[in-house]
Parts: C-alpha cells; structure tokens; sequence
C-alpha cells in the first residue's frame, strides 16, 4: 500500500528541490501533506514566489504515527539557520526529524538535509550525501562523494540537482 | 548583459518544470516575471500547491518590448485546453506566443509547449522537442525524437524531466 509523507519545506524553499519530490509523488499516487517550517503557511521560494502549503510545522507535532516518511524541503532559510535556530519552528523541525527517526520511519532530502538528520542523532554511522558546504558541519555520518546515498531508511542527495537520481528508489520505497 | 524573461504558468502547472527555469534564473541572476495563464495571480501546481505569481497574462499584453525571451510553464491544464481554448486568458497567451515570436524573440518551454508554439506559427520549419502525446497535433514543425532541441531563438524540451539537459544552453541565451 502507497505510504504517506509528511513534506517540509523551509521558507524560503528551492522550488526546484520541493516540487521534485511533489509532482513525483502527486503522479505515482504517494499521499503528502505539505508543512512550512515558519509561524505562517504562506511561504516563499529562492525564486521568490509565493507558495501556501497545507500546514505549519507546529501541527505535526503528535501525527508522527499518520505518516510513513518525513521529506526535507531545503533552500535558502538554511545558510542562515544559525541566526534562526532558536525559533520555534526550527525546534519544532528538529524535534519532528529526531521523532520520525526513532519511529524507524524513512527520511528523504537534499542539500543540507543530511546536516539536519545528523543534528538531531538521526544518521549516526549511516552512508549519506550533501551539499559539499554543509559536510564539515556532519559529526556522526559518513558523508560520501556520491550525488545520493541510500542508507537503511534514509535517502539523501547531494544536491536538487541530483534528486531525480535518486527518485526510482525514493518511489519504489513510498509505493 | 542579462536577458528579462517572461515565465507564463497555466492553471494547473507542474511545479517540478516552472521552479526548473525559476531557480536556476534566481542562482543565475537573469531576471524574470511569473504570469499566470489565468484570470487570477492565484493558481494551483499539478501536485495542488498554491502559487501566488507576479500577474495575470492579460497584464503581458503591450509589453512584450521590455523582455526577450518567454518560457511556457507547462501543466495539467493542457490535456484539457481544447475545452478551455475559447478563455480569454488562453487567447492572450496564444496571442502573446505569436508576439513574441514575430518579434525574433526567445521561446523556451517543455512538454507540450512546443504544440502551444506550433499552434500560432512560431515554429514552422523548425526542428523542436514535445511530449510524445502532443507530436500528432503538430503540424509545421519537425518534432524530433530527442530529449531536447535548440533551434535558432526556440529552445524545447520533452518533458520537464529533460529541461536540465537543455538548461545550459538556455542560460547560455539569457545570459
């Protein structure tokens, strides 16, 4: 049976990188909701259009069990994720990832999302890919060379660019 | 110097295609104005995000002078265009493709974008790239078999899948 994914997407997002995963998903008949980590559901892309997607990050909280696997929107809300850490919808994000990840549940992303999976304990000793900028900040995984890496539960690619390397096994482990 | 683009979107349009040209333009620093092929700026992606883009296409009409080139954001609103052709807002678009064609400006698009340029001549003799399911209602190009075509000022590829492959040539144009 089709799983279901919890979509994050930080604000702003690549657009490139979230609707990758959306269109795939919409067309193979993998059910998402999508959540903006922010206060609001209306959020931007890099490019600078205006998205509004089903939710916010904090409603997620406690539906972890309505979901088989947890995807990274990455974008430009990430390089300056230091000065916005202490948000509470960066906490909520990282709370969520660490919580999907003791559920056992699949974690998908690109770019810095390994960064974040890691933060949170979520790749410890696991084979994963990112953005090359974002590789000296991973502690606990092996940060490999590869444009993606599937690890267990846990698909990564390096960049958007690379996603759609990556989709076959991304689709195959979602339908 | 950098080439302004105008990006229209149909309602709906797969997001996966439209955020391709758009982040790669941001990254690029090639300017752009997203117009929706629709009465309103508020639209739908296939994969049901909703986009609030810079204007409606009524808005592009006696403007065409201020850009070079216009890329066709292709969608799901296309299989069913034969109902819809008689919309105002699909008539400025057609309008606004022969515009800009007789104006030797450049035409970028995917899917069945090639049969939107077809449609009111701006292709004829040329060689060009469409989704396999458009080739038959095409009439005065040559539809190839590849996964993208540039042809003069007409860049076209098959299916969002493969505008990466034609990406570097795009930039290369609009740069």
């Amino acid at each position: 049976m089709a799983k279901k994914v919890a979509v994050l997407a930080v604000n702003p997002v690549n657009g490139f990188g979230l609707f990758q995963y959306l269109e795939a998903f919409f067309e193979n008949g993998i059910s998402y909701k999508t959540f903006a980590v922010a206060d609001t559901k209306e959020i931007k892309t890099n490019s600078g259009v205006t998205l509004i997607v089903d939710d916010v990050i904090a409603s997620l909280k406690g539906h972890e069990d309505e979901y088989d696997a947890l995807v990274f929107g990455c974008g430009d809300a990430i390089p300056k994720f230091g000065e916005n850490a202490g948000e509470q919808y960066n906490q909520d994000m990282l709370s969520l990832i660490k919580s999907f990840s003791e559920k056992g549940k699949i974690l998908i992303g690109h770019c810095a999302a390994g960064m974040m999976f890691d933060s949170v304990g979520a790749v410890d000793g696991k084979k994963i890919a990112a953005h090359p900028l974002a590789k000296s900040a991973i502690k606990n995984a092996v940060v490999s060379d590869e444009k993606f890496e599937v690890d267990g539960n846990v698909y990564t690619a390096q960049t958007e660019n690379t996603i759609w390397m990556m989709m076959p096994e991304v689709l195959s482990a979602l339908k």
